[in-house]
């Protein structure tokens, strides 16, 4: 195979990326696989062939199943809303495709271990889009823990802080209905620094957390003249059935310490992904908002000497280095998915899964379900 | 009454801080009442006698019975460790002295009720000694959020990290020894970030933690040829009974949810006492590390103009204005002390109870002990 | 005129960089003329076939008369060292092409003039690849000023920083041959911050500077085993021509005062173009390392309420935006690009001229010629 | 001598900066020589008697001639407006004191140059004041310039930016006379960043500058109701003598190039001192806004392991460590004049030179002459 020829189903935010991805990979990294923009799949005619033309889609289908099952067909890209992943995933697992999934894998525990077992009975390849890992600095974050820089860790933080919905009346979309979505902040950014945790600090064996919605009703879209917005008060008003926010407590198998947020109701903090991470030789942090610096702290520095180092990730040597541009020339938010369909490729020609994949998708979802048993019971809940 | 007869019991670390409030408090704040340096008090007659020629006092005292109930004091001033705020205060109390204790009031929920009930029933005024409120910042803070410049509160993190006993020699101290603290990090560090929290978002409703001794055993202090550091190995090694770090989860009276950190092993935090306040109408940002800032979001700004407000607070318009340098003029860690007993001798001068006081004392007591209730039972509790 | 045939000379950084910029424009930007990739040049046959293979353009040329001549080229793209500028646009107005020609517009001033009047006379759209203007939040600062938020302008601050050949061995490449780049640091990436200088402030009445060149020899290329690192040393040596950083004051039509430094030797600095602009009604500060925020001071804020407050310019509302990522979610050096040659087909389709354009070269390089007449004179020199 | 009896002459901000030094100096330093608080001196009777009971001076005396010759006074602290320097460190010269004076030195060189002579004759102790050598963040930054830590100096950039004067009804204040201030902006900030360039980098051997007055009338104080403010605009309007901005280009004796900017007129920067120091080693950033920090670039780290270190300079390791708070507990601006006074008791205490003295004086005096002399040329001055 020297062409891998790709399904997206998904047109949207993570359709536009992911095209972009498909788009520009072979244009920044070698390789012997070609991607082949194939098929973008949707279920408005109209929006999904505009999608095709725009970005570069060779046709557009409105009936999943039938990409699903098309032979021509290689690898099967979801990127839909949470509910959809299951049944794409199993049929397209069923149908033999290697199969990319965006995160959260699920909307619960259950149809993520389905999937995973799905895929692994397939003996296809299968990959779970946390892009974040694909950031070099995050990826050079683990350089250095790795090496021992960090070494013992007692105390991790993570948070996801956004703002995006604080006005009472945005629209009730579907990322705030918990049949679509499968939950609320929780999933869908709790579930990135659940993954950035993980990737960086490894498994976590108990949580104690808190949901949270602070705002119970919002506009139906389409609902009255004027959907949303200050008109948005006019609207007919459905019931946000996910929460606005989700922190919790962690303990980690490797003993150390979590503390994590995450939220949308965070006014100014746009896309604030953050970790920081204490270790008894170094610490790191990170801001997603300044994705191509890293701040590292070396305790083996002598006093006196001793400071957080901001790191420009752009050098050759980083993770991805050599790609894009000379050092101190940044790249943004967009490169991330670039750099998991490299990934994803490579996993192809070498014939190994690719990183992250289902397996880390269930034990993602375990940390979500454990964090909403934990809400409930008001107690500390371990992984099933 | 025109002076006022100092008495302080401790001479290290808050016995300097306070003695050079004392000291400078008349030199930038004009007021009615002169504080006096009566008499210092310290169980070691070199050491007090030395710290009483260095910082300025009349006397130096080893008895603090004696001083307590000299009649020619006004004030007694407790700077010692938790386990002697107690009776200290109830013998201050009794011989109708004001008091001011350090943080954190009593090394336990019913010491500080008794201490409290004690200070009311001879009606002297009492100060706890929680400086922090007193930079300038934290006061705007609070100024702005009773503005409404903040709105309906979503979310509230506040984190206290510090790195200082992270070697493992690091001897073990009286602060490390639960019977003299009461607790580690939680009452040392984790105390502040609560008040601070309450000061700027009321009252604790509920609290789920977790609390974490990593290093077990420690060198006990003179118990072998070198007692810390590289040496310490060789010392005798004594149980570390208080706890190392202290992570919680919060509800408040006001609705809004809490995260805090405090922790004695971050690496690289040196004195890192942060917040962060997330309201519907503006968000607050605050490190200790740069306390002559005040970072502000506004939510109401127009789309596009939107953004975190970098406010170097040292105008003669914001809290303790114009008694210091120029705008742009730095202070330090020691002026929240001066800042402190200035607002004691108002609050004498005016004969109206200082803030904080015990009462403040015993309700940060309350979460202190629900933390600690929550950490044995794995689950949220309330405030008793 | 549906379609535009490109043709680009040049195929290696800012080859690269273009050929993107062709190829990413319209899958998110709209409008109604394609570019289409038609042919890149280059001398150097295999490189250039690479290239056109990698980058998506239909042939390769090693010949640019032949380019320039091929009636079906609408647009001719200068993207070679500068020296090659000047035949190349000049031969490209006389076919009566299209010009995009990369910075400086020419080595010397009275080639600059020579192409604006070629251009000009051949009456084609001219555009100088002055990127940075390009970069929201530098759009976005120019709107503030155009606004009067800035006001009257005391003072302009611009520097751009690198450190990209600080290795003595680092060997003696084109940019480092005056007769190939015209300067060195000065035309390089002092025309940058001159460009952001006048684009924001206005014309330059007067300079004086100095020129400094801190490695007089280097290596030469291929001229002996190991041409550089290490192994330089042994390589035989050749003369620097040209400056290694370039230092002026200036003083501006708006009255205002400038001050500006450009060098390669400023250690931690890989790409720091930063501007600060300070008026009597607001003050801006930008940092190209972070290039998705801006600065902006309200001097009419009310006292205690001033501050830089710190802006991330990716809402829909700013300058190219909406056409990216949610807000939040940044983008990085390649984008300029995309939105000069976006500005360029908007130019193209609406018939006026693109900005920046080859008068703007002519000004920019009359503030070049200025300062390295100073540099020579020891005086204030006036543009030409 | 074991007590140092002090005489101070000014009474208001730097009188008040120096006094609080005087008293707070061997609380936090130990010593053989205790400074005695002996008498403070002012034109205004009520004004200097209210300052000598403010500060804890034991006399008042509006007569500096009848202090400087008093038997009893070891050390004259002028303190005074730049004209009255002159003067007054001559007759405490010829009287045999030994001399603290504010900086700049004097109103011109060949003032300054007498002044030198004349202690120099004497035999006195002489220091000049320029207390910013004196944060510890400096002295940090000059121990690593010394360990060879920067190397080869190739750029020095210092910039003073302050905005208090930027109201056009600011009123006329002697700082704004060049009869009693010298210059402008030049001598009164401009002389700190070329002392600390001079501490950091070496002599200055040429500089080209310019020096501007933005505002060229403003309120004469008490010429009207309202003397300033909203009000100003109605009070009788005098010359602004002195230039609001001085902006120069520099060379070194270490033939490293440098970049000077101050100003008054730099809305938003209250007190924004910075430098950064670019060499072949290493790299150093400081920002006076934000004293406790340094930033340092090692150009020896590995690759990819490179990045500026923010380096809390509140160790026990740094200059003047120890003396006040734990690591990470920040110390302010009254500090360098503290430190300050230690140095100078120290130089008493060892019969050796204080530094920075009046030798630094003429020689910083001959940078702001060169300044002065290039405005009016228009070309590069040397050193007189």
């Amino acid at each position: 195979m020297t062409q891998a020829n790709i399904a997206l189903i998904g047109y949207k935010f993570m359709g536009k990326a992911h095209s972009n991805a498909y788009r520009q990979v072979r244009r920044f990294f070698p390789g012997k696989i070609e991607p082949v923009m194939k098929v973008i799949c949707g279920r408005d005619r109209a929006g999904v062939e505009a999608a095709a033309r725009l970005y570069g889609w060779e046709e557009a289908e409105t009936d999943w199943r039938k990409v699903v099952e098309r032979s021509d067909i290689d690898v099967v890209d979801v990127s839909t809303p949470g509910n959809l992943h299951h049944p794409m995933a199993m049929a397209a697992a069923a149908a033999g495709k290697h199969v990319i999934c965006e995160k959260p894998l699920a909307n619960s525990l259950a149809d993520a271990k389905e999937m995973l077992k799905a895929v692994e009975k397939a003996g296809v390849k299968h990959m779970l889009m946390h892009n974040y890992r694909k950031i070099p600095a995050v990826g050079f974050a683990r350089q250095l823990i790795e090496e021992g820089r960090v070494g013992r860790v007692y105390h991790y933080h993570g948070a996801y802080l956004q703002d995006w919905i604080m006005d009472p009346n945005f629209p009730l979309v579907w990322r705030l209905h918990k049949n679509l979505a499968g939950s609320g902040t929780l999933g869908d950014i709790g579930s990135h620094i659940i993954d950035l945790a993980r990737y960086l600090n490894g498994e976590f064996t108990a949580v104690t957390g808190q949901l949270t919605t602070f705002i119970k009703e919002r506009p139906i879209p389409g609902s009255g003249e004027g959907a949303w917005g200050a008109k948005g008060a006019k609207a007919r008003r459905g019931k946000v059935t996910v929460d606005d926010e989700a922190n919790f407590l962690a303990r980690f198998k490797n003993s150390s310490n979590g503390v994590f947020e995450a939220s949308r109701f965070c006014g100014g903090r746009r896309n604030f992904n953050v970790f920081e991470i204490y270790g008894d030789k170094g610490a790191i942090a990170f801001n997603l908002e300044h994705m191509n610096w890293l701040e590292f702290y070396d305790c083996t520095d002598r006093p006196g000497r001793q400071g957080f180092k901001k790191i420009n990730v752009t050098e050759a040597v980083h993770p991805y280095g050599g790609a894009w541009w000379p050092p101190g020339h940044i790249i943004g938010y967009e490169h991330t998915f670039i750099h998991a369909i490299h990934d994803f490729l490579v996993a192809l020609e070498k014939d190994v899964m690719p990183s992250p994949n289902f397996r880390d998708g269930v034990a993602n979802q375990a940390v979500l379900d454990a964090v909403e048993r934990s809400a409930r019971s008001g107690s500390w809940e371990k992984m099933k």
